[in-house]
């Protein structure tokens, strides 16, 4: 059975992967593309990409005709405007998935101190499921709302994960350095990110400030049952889409590399996009896919946990569609292999 | 006056920048270019860039036709078939700079743990200079032997020496973290290194092995008077060149990352190649130059400190001119700016 | 109706490509991987991108073998080993989509003086139908054995046709100007391909001898029902996929971009696969897709024909599935969209 | 002595890179710099790559000032806004290199066709040097204003001029295709030149309508001695830097590749900066110089003419130092090696 589907903040580079993905899916029915900015355009104008695969004209964000027409919207607005959106668009009945941080936090104020906004919506902090299926599947399935989890997040807490659960790695003094492709910054018209300063040229950024990093902390306490207060430090690096995450952390005592990725073995048996491996972990192999791709080794006297995703598919528009299908009943997989 | 120069294992990437730089040099002659693989081609063949800068025929390595005729030798060989090579020339009374890890390592045993030969020139280690004017200006002007640093070395010990010197940081639990562009792997034919295999893509690779990390451990241990344990990992990432080193350490008590920042101002305030920067450290600004760019973060109850460097140019060719100015008697930053 | 597959040749790029699109093809089962070189590891230890996707030894190829076990063959070997292994195959009843030039050309002789070798299987020459969909519909579906299309003719010849065939540009003084990434060199371990050699860089080459030449010239001369000498030069450009061709071809009197447009769009407007766009044509928009865009721009006393294609999949895997598709009986566009 | 210059529109790429060049230049002292917005940053704070080597604050452009505490002026303001300034400049006796197109056109209504605007400084159309030293030599050491060249005109001006010059093509039919690197765009902020939007893609642009091509056809005019319609196709290629222009060009009676290149070296013998060479001509082998590689090759009945430069130096700031260097009297080659 068709889901109708609105796209809420249709022109970015996850949209457009959105859009990718939802023109394979055989039950899923793109109605309603909006922009705040491109009115009047049709969706190919701005994704020439889909040319051929579908197109309808870009309108903007009307909540009313959206709770008559569609059953389902992903929304792809910035923090803040988008739980504004998504508080109303709950009351019509639809279920979202929201691109945007502002259901990813359980505290409203540890969001307000990171984004420096009211939260529109705070009632259901707490409430939403954070759209890692590998991890809160069955909450997925029942919910009306989901938080799709953030680019960065997604690397760092798939890796770490089943080690703090099993308790093979200590919850203190954990270290997530990452790298990131361009792609990550959005379709971002600063200076940065031109072709000309970002080719060639990698750089660290928001050290100690960037806001996934309360983000990765929340999950990491989750699951060790302590709190974690996870460092960590994205940097640039010249690609289009694609992170490697490398984590530093403390091993408990006697627990080897080979322990440790027995138990991502164990604990993603079943998952068919968490891929634990024994070749390089490498983000060509993952680009273009909702795979993550972990493995461990020993350095000195700590365990390093890397990670690869494709961040606008496993870390946004292939994790969104995973919860789509877990959301609307149909095989999770759909569209996404 | 002239110095008249031979460069040994002149077809790599390495040896390319450095003839380059010194094709700008105003009193190095090279007369002599060896290779043991591309007999007969003349230099240009090899390296076309240079087309119209100079050109001398590529001969077979002969060391005492090295040592009757030139005054000075820059050693690009592999380890071991460089001490090899530089103990017979040292007996001819050149002087050298050695890009190989042969004489960089005080320590025998851990030399022959990490490289896995015997040293073929035991006596000499220990009494040869690191290459790196800003830590050991003195030694190299007197030597007659130098060792030119690694690459990822250069970008950690400018950036950690000052701060351990002074007691800002504490010398335990340093990790650090880099990215090389893919010329760090020099003329490497391995598949990895193909275009469409290092393009688009980030990796781990070392991790817990690479060669650096003895080095770096053996000048941050001097350089704290304690004995550091460094944690080493490299990433290449898809640039030409470029390394990016992100120092995850812990502050001593009450120090901040402004503390360090200054730190690291004063320590390198007569220098001309290493700058403390304010505005982000890219590899873009040090791209083609002899600049180490140094910056000091907080993340959590972390100091972060970043470095960028050329790893062709400061992170070698432009170190060994450096160097071999100071032997010379030239001023140091001939030919570098 | 399950079709059960070997591909020969099957560590390449292209032959990655193809087990990527076949793993989503619901009818397509590859039972048999071969490889002269690396017997005995397991496709995922070549391509680590298929891990989970599926998994076979790679093999040592065995004709009678695959004539036994199999329905369907795509063979990825050099030219003349193809034809060689072709005609034994074809011995033994299966079908076969041939990746190679070796059936692309209808004259003997041509073959002879542009490939350098005699062709093993002369007989078929002129009766293999030329895997171009959209030109040889008929054709394909009928055949036993196909020749898969270069990629670099795939592009000009898709944009040329339709106005040579209209008589709406003249067949003499055609140039085409192609640009690839580097991933058309296969997985090739000259210097040249090497990422610091390939990145950051464009060069012409093949100048006048590149074998696509006569391919291009053969189509052309078809679809004028005139002899066209096309002149053909590929350029090497930084990046992993894509062909961009521009056609500098003579308007017939009156003939204008806009009537060129017209005619292209008259010839596709049943095609799935080609684009007659009014965007810029890119190649970024039809990356990891079978697409080809093209577009008609007027310039002097010319018209200019630009086309796009990605090299790994209209340029060759994408095509092939096309191809096994019409010769199977399968929906054409299984699995590429 | 000391020349005392002012850069005017200092913050963009082609002045870096011009600003680099004359920290080098032993007799060059940058005392102003202007720029429309960045007014009370300093120099470093918009090119962080100068660090160290040189710092003055941006300042708004003011005739008055420039004329009396200069001696030579670069003008990187775009066209028309160039002129405007040039002409008053002029007046209070400086020398000028300008960048802009506003000198290269001889005929103004050429000039208003191609700019869309009114020339500002019609009167000095036609007796201003066009600075390509290797044709014009003479008239720039005498010249108080020179017009520095477009990129792609220097790359394709200088492989064609002695052709036409010798006879050894013909007049008609002239085919320049030509790609380039991201930088010759310029800082711009336009989604097109976006990191994401860039990378991984080729296309043409500017099909029929760039403003460089009646800058190359005056000049081949010039050099032909008859009216040449150069067609003039632009591509964009994923790069930072470089051009590689392919110019097809028909044979006079009996003329070999060969007796071309051979043409191109007598032309250019004495040339420090332009180079006919063996090897393949690619642009990396040009990049960070100011040279211009040339090679000529038979296809079909065409002569494939090929070059490459760096646009930012040899198609921009290169030129403009050599210009500077014969305008002042310095030797034409200083800080260009």
């Amino acid at each position: 059975m068709t889901t109708r589907i609105a796209v809420i903040g249709a022109t970015g580079y996850t949209a457009l992967e959105l859009l990718k993905i939802l023109a394979r899916h055989p039950d899923a029915e793109v109605i309603i593309a909006t922009s705040r900015l491109e009115d009047k355009l049709s969706i190919q104008d701005v994704h020439p990409a889909l040319t051929n695969s579908f197109d309808i004209p870009l309108t903007q964000l009307d909540v009313e005709t959206i709770g008559s027409e569609v059953d389902f919207v992903f929304s792809c607005l910035p923090h803040a405007a988008s739980a504004n959106t998504v508080r109303d668009l709950m009351r019509g009945g639809v279920k979202v998935v929201d691109f945007s941080a502002d259901y990813r936090l359980n505290d409203v104020a540890v969001y307000e101190k990171w984004y420096g906004v009211e939260h529109p919506d705070r009632e259901r902090l707490g409430s939403v499921p954070y759209g890692l299926p590998e991890l809160f599947r069955d909450d997925i399935r029942d919910a009306n709302l989901v938080a799709n989890p953030g680019c960065y997040p997604t690397s760092a807490i798939l890796a770490l994960t089943p080690l703090l659960q099993e308790k093979l790695i200590s919850h203190r003094d954990i270290i997530v350095n990452s790298m990131s492709g361009v792609s990550g910054a959005g379709r971002n018209t600063n200076a940065a990110f031109q072709y000309c300063m970002a080719n060639e040229s990698v750089k660290a950024y928001g050290v100690g400030t960037h806001r996934h990093a309360p983000e990765i902390s929340q999950y990491c306490t989750s699951a060790a049952g302590e709190i974690c207060e996870v460092l960590f430090t994205p940097h640039l690096v010249p690609m289009h889409r694609g992170i490697f995450t490398t984590c530093y952390v403390r091993p408990s005592e006697g627990v080897s590399a080979s322990d440790a990725m027995s138990a991502l073995r164990d604990a993603y048996r079943e998952e068919q996009f968490v891929r634990v491996v024994n070749h390089p972990v490498e983000t060509k192999n993952v680009a273009n896919t909702n795979y993550c791709d972990l493995a461990v080794f020993e350095n000195g006297d700590r365990l390093v946990v890397v990670s690869a995703i494709d961040n606008l598919i496993k870390g946004a528009a292939g994790a969104a569609v995973q919860n789509f299908n877990l959301m609307c009943g149909y095989e999770e997989a759909t569209a996404l292999l």
